[in-house]
Parts: structure tokens; C-alpha cells; sequence
């Protein structure tokens, strides 16, 4: 799909904010493609995206949930987490995206999950340190990312983790599930 | 069992150091079930025993985790939580505990686990906040758990995952299981 198409369907989808927002996401998915060896197109169409859902109501997105049969802790944890999934069904339905790598990178860009793929690592750290985000420790990862993917992506996990914590917030376990796997791969099975 | 001959039992399998910490969990778990209503002789053996296998060799726990069949994800994480599981199968087997409520509490003394119940939450805290510990964050916790046991034990929780993600280490699944778990029931089914 050609970028000025998606963007515009996204822009309709989107608040002012959020669209700035994601074209920032996309600026950012594609110098970390190119960085780190990660496929740019799809890694624009999957950052356009990423947030298609974002302003579905809730009650749309937990039919949408129950009826696809998706993770069924989701529905017991933060609403804030469902636009993700539910963005790439609906992606896929609507927009007729069929790439799983895109779908898949759209589903994990806000909790992450085991086994993260390149993709899934470009939008869910471009999605953390776009230009337009401004919060403690995002300059820090903002430097890791220029030369470590998975150090980057870990340091945001934890951030994430820790803002939970700090606001008396349940934790997604999959948020959990990534941040060890990922520290595991990086320490190179160093249990620690 | 007699305290006295229990303790005796746990001084030949601890350091002096730790043996000092065993009788401040036993001493601040008494005060804790007198407070919060929950059995102050099984409270007194599980804090007893709470530590039995912490000096026990590596290999002898990985080897009783494999052959014991117990939580597969606990080789693949840190070796300070075999002692918990580990403990509470020898404790039954050498020492001859029987009461199912007395070991789970030594086996999730570490980890905490979903629907943890009145004395493992006792166990729990009563190892957190004994008089010996002195790191940031006791006093908080030894405040609450003057009024409320599981504002006490989710704060407990909060400090162990932070200090984990500040030390680059690991989180056990169970521990954030029990942190939400817990969270949940405080805040009476508010998602936050």
C-alpha cells in the first residue's frame, strides 16, 4: 500500500495528536529498519498503523476480544492494551492488510511477548522513543537505540514496568514474559 | 513440634547470620498472625523452617526440582528461589512436616503465588519486614503491615520487582501473578 493511502486512512481514524504521533512513529520504524536490517516497507505500513484502533470504543474492542478469542487475560487487564490486538484484526479486515509479520508487529506493539521479531522490536521501540515523546529515561533509550536494538527495547520494557509499578498499576504478564526473554538473549543465559 | 527443638533442627542448617534471621521471621510472623487473625503455630513452624534449604547445594535443589516435578520455569530463573520449593519438599521429608498450609507457605515465601493465603502472606511479610532488614523501602512496609496485611505484601511485591529491574535481573512470573492477584483485590475489580 502506498504511504499517502494508509496515511490518509489512519488520519481519519486518528485524533490531530495521535497522527502526528504516528507519522513520528513511522519516520522513526524506518531509520530503525534501515539501522538494523529490518524490511522499511513493511516496517512503515506497520507503524502507520499501529494505533488504527486506538479510538474504537471499548465496548466494540471487547466484543471484538471475546468473539476472536484472543489472550482472555486481556480483557481482565488495562484497557489501554486492547487497541493493540484489536488494531490488527480490524487492520486486516478493514484495511486488508494480510502480511502476519505487520499484523503481528501491530498485536505486540504495546505489551510485547516472547520472541520478539525484528519487526516487533522496530514499532515497539519506535512507537517509545518517536520524536514527539517526552518522559524520564526516553533519552537514554533514545541512545540505545542507536546501537542496540534489544537493549533499547529491554530498557523500555523495564520503564514500562517501573511506570506501572509507580501508579499502583497491574502488570500485562506478556510485558513480563518479553522483558526476561530478551534480558536472557542479551546476557547470553546468564540466569541473573 | 516444639519450638525448641525446632530451632535446633534449622540452627545445624544455617549460618549464625541466617539463623538470627530465622528467629526475627519467627518472632515478627507470631506478632503478624496474632494481628491479622491467622494461626500462630503454624505461623511459628513455617517461620521456622522458612529458610531450611538455603544452604543447601545447587545441584542436590536443581536435582529435587527436576525429579520433583516442580515448576519447570524455576531452573531457567534465579537459584535464590529454589530454596522456597526445595524447602518445603525437604522440610516435609526430613523433617517430617505434614500440614499442607505450613509448606506451601515455605514454598511461596520467596515468590509469592496467585490466591496466596492468610499465613503464606504472613510468612511472606514476616521474612520482609524481621527486625534484621534494613533496606529501602522496610520502614513503608513495616508501617503498613501494622494496619493492613495486604497493602503490606503488595508493597513487598513492588519493592522485589523494582529492585529486580534496577539490578537487570529476571522477574518470576509467580511474583507478578501475585502482585496483580493482590492488586486486584484491593482496589475491589478497578482494572487500573
Amino acid at each position: 500500500m502506498e504511504r499517502t493511502k494508509a496515511l490518509q486512512i489512519v488520519k481519519e481514524a486518528l485524533t490531530e495528536k495521535r497522527y502526528i504521533h504516528t507519522v513520528g512513529v513511522m519516520e522513526t520504524a524506518i531509520q530503525l529498519a534501515n539501522r538494523f536490517g529490518a524490511d522499511t516497507q513493511k516496517a512503515e505500513i506497520a507503524a502507520i498503523f499501529h494505533d488504527y484502533a486506538k479510538f474504537r470504543p471499548v465496548e466494540e474492542m471487547r466484543h471484538i476480544i471475546i468473539t476472536q478469542h484472543m489472550a482472555s487475560d486481556l480483557v481482565e487487564h488495562n484497557e489501554e492494551l486492547w487497541h493493540a490486538p484489536v488494531g490488527a484484526f480490524l487492520v486486516e479486515k478493514e484495511v486488508g492488510v494480510k502480511d502476519s509479520e505487520i499484523l503481528d508487529a501491530i498485536k505486540y506493539h504495546t505489551s510485547g511477548r516472547i520472541n520478539m521479531t525484528l519487526l516487533d522490536k522496530v514499532i515497539f521501540l519506535a512507537d517509545y522513543i518517536e520524536p514527539g515523546r517526552d518522559f524520564p529515561g526516553v533519552e537514554e533509550v533514545r541512545q540505545s537505540a542507536k546501537e542496540n536494538l534489544d537493549i533499547a527495547v529491554v530498557q523500555s520494557l523495564r520503564n514500562t514496568i517501573q511506570f506501572l509499578l509507580k501508579r499502583n498499576q497491574r502488570i500485562y504478564p506478556k510485558t513480563v514474559d518479553a522483558y526476561n526473554d530478551l534480558l536472557l538473549k542479551i546476557k547470553g543465559g546468564n540466569k541473573g
